[in-house]
């Protein structure tokens, strides 16, 4: 018995008692679970009461059967994609965030060119971190609202899809996210966990790969939380049956060397050209090659890493990436030519005014900056600028002289880049001596178990 | 500059920080609490934020600046009584609320006689305790919806008056409250305090005697749970200028020997006229002696309680009980005569079953009872029979025999009194020997403060 079918016997469950048992510290049952997140979707459970609860439940917390009660819950509230027509693994890779963070878009046309399926559905920037889909509709044409039937079609025709979330996905998680919002309780590595968790698992993929940030730009700032969000993941998707790893990942600097929307996308096909800044191409590889793994398709992540570096060789991950941003509609000329990409007006180099070595760049304000410039969003309803945005020509460990270019900020607003470059100024940080490097991989989790 | 004056100059205030930070266990500052108060009362914030923040308050709890600002905040949402025309001390009793507590029909009339003024605003049943004003309604023809205008005449012509509460006093409580109600978030004692304090403390008066009940058939099921109420409560007070004292007083089984809304008038009636059983008795005497005494009326408690009994022996008392019952509407020629106050058609009497000594009457399933006969509420909607209600025969440390009537039920509905005589046989405990006395008294908070 499903707990959805649990639910509906239990006719006597009243709404209050269910929020004074979270109060009270004690554990519900999937029953209870799925009675609320039901009652509340259908409209029979009013804001007010699940607001209280999601209060509850961030302060006392959910226990391991409880997130996953919830995510299912909450995916089972929408559709969930049968992909069992394609043959091969159907993988994907989630990220929690971060400053020039885009190797989704080189992912999914690498593992798809591998010969893999990987149906992508993606988030939009919020805060100081960039969103997929919006790095996506800088390519003039692209098209992220695909039904599910097209979306279905260019998996068919080229491996990969990349989509926002329709309405037919888990729409329980996109009623509680927008009560969160409001309610201060968006902050629960549970209710986090179950918001993403419930949108991957519909997308009927077998392996998930999570790239889980840690550091000055990412959501999680300690490694502590990073690895507790990554752990609770990791179970609540191994205990709905996927295959899941989560790598730690850095975000002390941003990754790459390019943040804003269409920036991102020319620093991608830079990548797919088997070019482009050595962290953004490493973590690909290493995400290409767990994916790989997770699916099927190698048994070690070195000879994963090996079959990724020889796709991108071959051209055939470039040509999957221009394949599929014709299907959706896109111009894929502008992945080869990067004048087709929208482009700002005016551009200007940033200088150092001392000599040394590059010891921090704090991408939380990096972040902000693009955000400043307009790349980004304050508020879910802003607009957003695909043209503007920061190219960084230091990295961290770098050597820098007085007067050398640190960065150029490409931008459309005199008043929007005077307040973008005092934020980049108070991020970077010049010492006498370089930083002892850092890994770009800090663990894996969930190894062991996802083989 | 008051809270409510800060909290216009906090203009940048939002209301979701203000949430995050109850939430992570921080102190608000009383021009936060102010807003929020104020905003939910005008309807500016929504349901769902402000039950976020209440869960949050029920859980992280409230400081002793915080339980103040609340309550001054929801005090000031509403009128408060200017009775500065009395030249004598205006006084008040608060009780927690228990079983056959009705302390409050001897007490107005009593003190007033005793010349000072009492400004009563009271609460109904709910639950398994009783209310004030379905006691005072069993009076027929007697109103306790006067507007605050006529309950000033009616304090003017017999210095008491007993009134529910109107529209005008703290009406964030009324919105809260019901809020409260259906969020799980009634059981906090912060927001039980600032609730009873707001009403208390719009009424005008100068000093304020709290009872507050300890045992089974009291909110506060322990004396620590009793106590940190009364502290909580006494400190608010006392922050807000008022003279206030707490008594902790036994609630291990009903106070005097009638439970029911007519039942409980001809008691009070009992006590009155210098009768009455000796628990009811002698509170009574004991909450006047502690109100002449923070009024000013006495120096020391036995000179109020002594104050008291010549009082009641004079007949002043009851002249002045049946004065108020006059002047707000109702028959007080049924104070003298118990036939014109409602009567139940039937009567039965329950037997013991064995011989010993009351050893305990668990009066949460006697309170229970009343409710089943219908005689309170369940729901806030029910409708409460005046009539129906139990006498006790016998008491704690009381000997039965076999086959003696313990006591008498009161009903007009057959199998209600089926119902309610199983409650009433699982509550009576008798034993070998009777239990060692407890004190109707426990301990007084507050009076070194106080005076």
């Amino acid at each position: 018995m499903s707990a959805l079918e649990q639910s509906s016997a239990l006719g006597a469950v009243r709404t209050i008692d269910v929020i004074r048992r979270k109060r009270d510290g004690h554990e519900l049952s999937p029953a209870e679970i799925a009675y609320l997140v039901r009652g509340y979707t259908r409209g029979e459970i009013p804001d007010y009461q699940i607001s209280a609860w999601l209060m509850a439940a961030l302060i006392r917390g959910l226990t391991r059967a409880e997130t996953a009660a919830l995510t299912d819950s909450m995916l089972h509230s929408g559709k969930i994609l049968d992909l069992s027509e394609f043959k091969v693994a159907k993988v994907d890779k989630h990220s929690t965030g971060g400053v020039g963070d885009k190797t989704s878009l080189v992912l999914a046309p690498l593992v798809a060119a591998g010969g893999l399926v990987v149906p992508m559905i993606s988030g939009r920037a919020l805060g100081h971190t960039g969103g997929t889909l919006d790095k996506l509709e800088s390519i003039p044409g692209f098209r992220v609202d695909l039904s599910l039937v097209r979306f279905r079609e260019v998996l068919r025709a080229c491996g990969c899809s990349m989509i926002g979330q329709t309405a037919e996905i888990a729409p329980a998680d996109r009623k509680l996210y927008s009560l969160r919002d409001v309610t201060g309780t968006v902050e629960s590595p549970y209710l986090i966990c179950a918001s993403i968790m419930s949108k991957k698992m519909a997308e009927g993929i077998e392996a998930l790969v999570l790239d889980v940030k840690t550091g000055s730009g990412s959501f999680m700032k300690t490694e502590r939380d990073a690895v507790f969000l990554a752990e609770l993941m990791v179970e609540t998707s191994q205990r709905m049956g996927k295959k899941t790893v989560a790598l730690i990942t850095d975000m002390e600097q941003p990754l790459g060397r390019r943040i804003g929307n269409s920036l991102e996308v020319q620093e991608c096909s830079e990548v797919l050209h088997g070019r482009g800044p050595a962290d953004l191409r490493d973590l690909s590889l290493e995400l290409a090659a767990w994916m790989f793994h997770l699916g099927g398709r190698v048994q070690a992540i070195a000879e994963g890493k090996a079959l990724a570096e020889r796709i991108i060789r071959s051209g055939q991950a470039l040509e999957t990436f221009c394949k599929m941003v014709a299907l959706q509609g896109g111009d894929s000329r502008a992945i080869e030519d990067p004048t087709r990409l929208p482009r700002a007006k005016h551009a200007s180099d940033l200088t150092s005014d001392k000599s040394g070595y590059i010891r921090a760049i704090q991408c939380e304000d990096v972040g902000k900056a693009c955000v400043v410039l307009g790349g980004g969003r304050e508020k879910k309803e802003d607009c957003v600028d695909p043209a503007v945005g920061i190219v960084l020509h230091k990295k961290v460990g770098d050597r820098v002289s007085v007067g050398e270019p640190f960065c150029t900020l490409h931008y459309n607003s005199e008043s929007r880049a005077a307040h973008a470059t005092k934020l980049i100024e108070q991020s970077v940080e010049i010492a006498d001596a370089p930083p002892a490097p850092r890994p770009l991989v800090h663990r894996v989790i969930g190894d062991r178990n996802a083989k």
